[in-house]
């Protein structure tokens, strides 16, 4: 049957002062819509039922996880002991899948995305569900690029996958994130694609190409689930303190061959920093605001408070956050590097970070 | 005798949201070395001696006005019932100073400039109270300008003043604030200087010229303070109900002739906005922090914050304050713009205004 990972293990750093590390992006309600991990699930539930959709995400983040706020049974709710990126939590969710339904189709799909088309999302989904199921390969979705982003990996396409079904490729290579030189070229091609980082496949091909790519953690894996269901949670713990941190891109994707891609055009972002919120829900030009803000002869700004009021006065492509006690104000163009300002917070104002 | 009176009716609206309505920009800490009004009273004491140095402030401030701080006597502390601007204040000084001197020279400053050259500054008044004596005329402080400021109003000077002392100049007139290219003439033109505000005159004089330009303002203040000490703050209650509001430039010193000049290069600033404080307190380019920040690649920047942290990343020649539940981001260049964003404020979140 198809089943769903929602991968909600991440903590989305360059959304600070929002972002902190007890409130992860994907429980921030940062559109307007609601937290980011109940949009993703709402999202999916037409395409694989609650009761078939499956999160993983970090004991710190049990507190967030409240069932009843996500509709989907607890126990499909998989607590990692600790982070160590995604393949581990991937292996964890697909054994956890396979010891129920060994002949399982599943969608993995980051929590903290946004998409602006629903309605396409979720055809793509349920035809990338049945490639995976068919072809028994790996099926990931490409977004068609709009700007030549250097914050996202690519993925060229290779010539057209010729199965039942159509509208298919095979993915000649996976491309990390480029220069400007290079997204440019990306652009231009009409041959690379956004890896959206969502991806399909069987559980029978996953287990099969973990243990030929990765047997460090399939080993480990394979230990946790064997013994009586008491002992599970101390032999999980144990084999994450012994799993290496890898993701499923590096560790198993961009080692195997014959994937598959269905280009996604469907709206799509990571909403990985502050410039790509404001690019999701404006258009070019267009101020955005949440909270009690004054915007006086502003321009393409986006300002956020959760608290008091934010005037913000003739300024221009800039993001103003404030957030608990925390202020950051930075041009969209330097968006990506809140990261490193929040470095420096962790050291200077650990309780801010 | 000398007296000094420090006008401390004002509210300061463009450093908002440092500024409130219930804190006005004098008793703020703006160049970190402590309220604004403490900082004019110790420049004045080496000059007079506080005995005989007044403070005109409103009602709404006696909080802020305790005399243990401040250092002069208590009964020096002039509240006046309401604001009605300059000319009605310096009335009521010139008044409370004459019934106990009638031979009194008067200096008359704002409780919120600043002064870079503090011995410069203190030779000048020195030399403005002996020209104010033996000449019996309003004696003004022009600042020699640096930049074409549209902030300040000027005072273009006449011929040399030939008495006793040395340095003094008539006054041709005194001009509004003037449009950039008025401000870049007379920039260029070396008899224009900025108007700061400060000004010197005999009790015996300001007497004289009230009666002859506001005749209205010289009978309520008469009125007031005829008649038993009992029944004094009533009748000055009813005497500011009746007055107009009016400054004493407007209302006095621009009918008034043979005013005096003295050029002031002592570094002076009114800190109206928070541009000018930049200006005050770093040199071009550099930045200034108060309070918790964190700057990142910042240029030309002023940041302060009260509580928690302010990040600024990438960003030049702006302002950003955060004062208590009050956010303000905008470019050095709009910082006179404060007002009309507090207008805002005023109207939708009147608690913060």
């Amino acid at each position: 049957m198809d089943h769903a990972v929602v991968m909600a293990g991440g903590s989305g750093t360059r959304c600070w002062p929002e972002s902190r590390a007890r409130r992860s992006k994907q429980f921030l309600n940062l559109t307007g819509g609601g937290p980011m991990i109940r949009e993703t699930l709402l999202r999916l539930f037409p395409v694989v039922p609650p009761e078939r959709v499956w999160v993983v995400a970090g004991l710190k983040d049990a507190v967030h996880l409240s069932h009843r706020d996500l509709g989907i049974p607890k126990r499909n709710i998989l607590l990692e002991p600790e982070g160590k990126n995604t393949a581990p939590a991937i292996a964890y969710a697909a054994a956890s899948i396979a010891r129920d339904d060994p002949g399982a189709v599943v969608l993995a799909t980051p929590a903290d995305h946004a998409i602006g088309n629903v309605r396409a999302f979720q055809t793509v989904l349920r035809k990338g569900l049945r490639l995976a199921r068919e072809t028994g390969r790996f099926v990931t979705l490409g977004v068609p690029p709009t700007h030549p982003s250097t914050g996202y990996g690519y993925i060229e396409r290779g010539k057209t996958f010729h199965g039942k079904m159509r509208g298919a490729f095979e993915v000649a290579r996976f491309a990390e994130k480029p220069d400007l030189p290079t997204a440019k070229r990306f652009l231009r091609s009409d041959r690379f694609a956004w890896n959206s980082g969502l991806f399909l496949f069987s559980v029978g091909t996953f287990a099969d190409r973990l243990a030929k790519f990765l047997p460090e953690v399939d080993r480990e894996i394979c230990r946790a689930f064997r013994g009586d269901r008491a002992g599970f949670r101390n032999r999980l713990a144990r084999a994450y303190r012994r799993m290496p941190s890898i993701s499923v891109d590096y560790g198993i994707l961009e080692k195997e061959t014959g994937i598959l891609v269905l280009p996604a055009n469907v709206g799509w972002s990571d909403l990985g920093a502050w410039r790509s919120l404001h690019e999701f829900l404006a258009r070019a030009g267009e101020n955005v605001a949440f909270g009690d803000v004054i915007l006086a002869d502003c321009r393409n700004v986006l300002v956020r408070t959760d608290s008091g009021v934010a005037a913000v006065l003739g300024m221009e492509d800039v993001v103003v956050v404030r957030s608990g006690d925390a202020v950051l104000v930075c041009p969209h163009s330097r968006s990506e590097e809140v990261k490193s300002v929040l470095e420096e917070v962790r050291r200077r104002f650990p309780a801010l970070a």
